[in-house]
């Protein structure tokens, strides 16, 4: 069994961030999840795409903030448990928890912090009836490596961030990129999506608005995808590779049998310290909700630091916590 | 007369952020702020000073991160009024504002985002009655610059983070540093308490727990400071300087008196979107105060993001913000 004061599930950007606040509080920490390593989605779906809004990384690359926030929790010493998913969640009589893993792993803890991002998520597809034929090489829903389509011609479907971030990313990398979106607006930041409509007309992208798709095409190898128009006219668009970018579609898992308020698959957190109905389980991140929500990596930094400052009280329950780390202020001011 | 979307009043860490996240939902932002450069404290007090907790920054020079924020923001072009105090705030008949400055510059703007700070702060100084003759040269009570210390003895005085982390940093510059502190226990990170703990056993500094501050001495130039253990006995410490770190006195200034709702120096909000009892009117960052308020950077980071979602009725009073910014989440999740 391993012992720790707080046991977070999630070992993604805000789960890690959490150890540091943890750390200043004396507080150790013991993360557990399901993928083979750190890093969470940015790790293991997009760890070569660039993040912006980072506060005071004007760019950087997923992969690399998780190695620094590493690197700036080292000093912790926190512990892991990997490849695991959590499976049961065991109360104890004096209050504290047993955190259950797959592989039969047991997490004593004081503190449980669900910080699950989008919890165990699976691409939405859109709904083509021969997708499954071309899936496996020509097919992608996640851009892990941008290299794979250096020079090749792409045809990538949606109308979010993602979408269009791809989008402009790729568009110097792909010998030739369409865009294809059913609406016509986008749902990304106006911003990136100024930039695509500026591409589109310095002829640097293929713009198709108000386009639906109707079929993928090729004999074994994936040629073409067939599209229509509002007015229900064909379009056929030769490509080496399909990539919708349609989101994710969240599953809690057996989170939600856990007696959390839960609402549309987020957990319902209060914003004083993001605490959940259930006393000692905390959710922050991407994974929680509340008013005002926005899933964004740098919310989820803000509610770490608030919930620290909460659960101390379970793991020092004899000591005050008569103070706040900050580099900001001076003495007087706590 | 100066036109914009958002006045922010303070262009410290948190009020540059926020021109990026109103940056992304195309709305433009001008900074006034009473500093003759942007970066409020960081750059003021203490821009060599290392930062330890701005996620995914193990360690970031206060004015590198001014200098990494002023780069993220470029793109959005905020313009900046500096070395200007805002002495009035009037309300116009389509329910816009001008920002007036004390120099005489209007702003124009639909909302108004104070990001001040401590405001107009001062140091704390401890009641020594020939403190000032030796003010100007041998006291110092914030740190500029660590060098001007190289191989002096110092004398520094207070028992919360600052104090400690000077104590920490210095060690290494100065010939010898002493720490006096009233009481026998840290108001700052334990994990910060905890090394200076280590260092005066190990000899690398001296520590002066349950001391009070008596007199200063010297003839013209300072020699040492006098001081009293719990007993009231007496005891001199020779120094070349003494640096009392007691914190800053907050002063709200003119903003006290536009009818905001302030608690002990700070403008109540609320954590949907952090306005102030006064429409259009939104506080973030340390002027701000609110149930589980902590006083970090990254709070204010986070605060910014989910005020612009709010601002932007006010701006873009015809469009439905349909969207959110991030880099996690696909299209379906908007």
């Amino acid at each position: 069994m391993i012992t720790t004061d707080i046991c977070i599930i999630g070992a993604g950007p805000v789960g890690l961030f959490a150890v540091f606040e943890a750390g200043l509080l004396k507080m150790r920490c013991h993360l557990i999840d399901v993928l083979p390593q750190v890093g969470g989605q940015l790790s293991e779906i997009y760890p070569h795409k660039p993040i912006y809004d980072i506060p005071g990384y004007p760019s950087i690359q997923a992969q690399e903030l998780i190695d620094r926030q590493m690197e700036q929790i080292a000093p912790f010493k926190p512990t892991f448990t990997l490849g695991e998913r959590v499976e049961a969640l065991e109360k104890q009589a004096d209050g504290s928890y047993h955190v259950i893993g797959s592989e039969g792993t047991v997490i004593h803890c004081q503190v449980v912090v669900i910080a699950g991002g989008l919890g165990c998520f699976e691409p939405r597809k859109p709904e083509l009836a021969n997708l499954a034929k071309y899936e496996d090489e020509y097919v992608h829903y996640m851009v892990r490596n941008p290299e794979k389509f250096r020079d090749k011609t792409i045809l990538i479907a949606g109308g979010g961030d993602s979408a269009l971030d791809w989008t402009i990313y790729l568009a110097d990398i792909a010998k030739q990129v369409t865009l294809v979106h059913r609406s016509d607006s986008f749902r990304g930041a106006p911003d990136s999506a100024d930039k695509v409509y500026e591409m589109a007309k310095a002829g640097k992208i293929n713009l198709l608005l108000s386009h639906n798709l109707v079929a993928l095409q090729g004999n074994g190898k994936l040629d073409s995808v067939q599209l229509t128009n509002k007015q229900k006219e064909g379009l056929v668009v030769a490509t080496d590779y399909f990539i919708p970018l349609y989101g994710l579609s969240p599953k809690l898992g057996p989170i939600a049998d856990w007696g959390l308020n839960i609402d549309k698959n987020a957990i319902e957190v209060n914003t004083f310290d993001y605490s959940t109905n259930i006393e000692r389980i905390y959710a922050i991140g991407d994974i929680n909700t509340y008013p005002g929500k926005l899933k964004l990596i740098l919310c989820g930094y803000h509610e770490a630091a608030l919930m620290c400052q909460s659960a101390f009280r379970y793991v020092y329950p004899d000591q005050k916590l008569s103070f706040k780390y900050t580099t900001v202020n001076g003495v007087n001011a706590f």
